[in-house]
């Protein structure tokens, strides 16, 4: 391929924001609370499991972890869980949602260097007032043309964006953390995409390697290496 | 205006199905759990109060309404309330969400008689997954050439809308349960409307009768009149 891109997509969470380290710290702090009735490991992994099997009822976000926790919490105290422990849990949840949005390093530079030469979507599943909020908190709102809250990232959604912003699928191309949700979906759907990886991951975004071998895949360390990229798919 | 009616679009809840009675049967359930402790009124009363409280942080939707029970819950029995009755809540959600999508009477043959002749789309607030969730179990999912899951519906909600379907705003008509955020709004934004209201309406939607006598609103019985009403527009 060697068209020029004309459309550059971003992830929002863990590409553009710190989002994971965030939930990674909220389910340490849930764990403090339940460790006189179970071990850490327990508690972690029936979290990950509660989680697990309300995704295709919740979906992600914020107020679905906070079920989350609530569920794994009466289940695994077999309902000796004080109510006083629960509203814990409920203040975890605005904690979350008040949290300060913190861009991570080079995105603003990244942003700043890409936005006179393309047009700059965000693609972010999630919750969609959370996402909204997010966005408008990292003082990034108004550099984007549009943003996009999908419930899945498939081929489908990938294809989907792109038919309806009339044009051919190699002028697009994804950047995100997540090889399983950014970059083999989109590379399905005959799009280009850039990976930058993010130092911790969420156990669900967890890629097999003998799936990553079948791709070619363009990894770069630092999002501040995805103009230069670009440039040489001119 | 005199200008023909090019897209139709139609809120979801309590205008294609029934959603309101869901929460009120819910909300019922829920002060049977807390009727030892306090009264019907005040349960009714502080639950609303969170709700409202809340709505700025969780928007609208299932999870964001079982958050707001739970947190009720604890709060007005002061901590008494046990794990298991909130486990009780927690089940509402999951009843919630896997509730039949029960089409209101005349929907579907008034889809079938305005989709050869203009372009319909869904205007929705609330959560995504749910909301997409719930136009797939009710059948009409490929009925609409567009699904919008907003996070509010304002003026600007509206004209973001037009402006992007690049259509003049008259030749757009918002049909939906609630002068609040379908009616009044949309004619705000420059287009037309179509009240069609439910026979029960949420408190939050409610609105001051002369600030209604304001606009000149076309309102209908039963959405089988709305063909009829857009044809006598062209």
């Amino acid at each position: 391929m060697s068209s020029r891109i004309e459309v550059v997509a971003f992830d929002a969470d863990d590409t553009l924001w710190h989002n994971e380290t965030l939930f990674r710290d909220t389910a340490g702090r849930f764990t403090e609370i339940l460790s006189r009735y179970c071990s850490e490991e327990t508690i972690a992994a029936r979290l990950f499991q509660t989680e697990m099997r309300n995704l295709e009822h919740y979906g992600y976000g914020i107020k679905s972890f906070t079920l989350s926790m609530i569920e794994t919490a009466i289940e695994l105290t077999d309902g000796e869980v004080s109510s006083r422990e629960i509203a814990e849990i409920l203040g975890f949840a605005r904690s979350m949602l008040n949290h300060p949005v913190e861009l991570l390093e080079g995105v603003e530079e990244t942003i700043g260097a890409l936005e006179s030469r393309y047009r700059l979507l965000v693609v972010t599943k999630g919750d969609l007032l959370d996402q909204q909020s997010k966005l408008a908190r990292s003082g990034l709102g108004d550099r984007f043309e549009a943003v996009r809250v999908v419930t899945s990232k498939d081929r489908a959604t990938y294809e989907s964006i792109v038919a309806g912003l009339g044009i051919p699928s190699d002028r697009f191309v994804m950047v995100g953390n997540s090889l399983k949700s950014d970059v083999i979906p989109a590379l399905e759907a005959g799009t280009r995409a850039i990976h930058v990886p993010y130092h911790t991951e969420w156990a669900h975004e967890v890629v097999d390697p003998s799936v990553v071998d079948e791709y070619d895949i363009t990894t770069v360390e630092r999002i501040t290496r995805v103009p230069e990229i670009l440039g040489g798919w001119c």
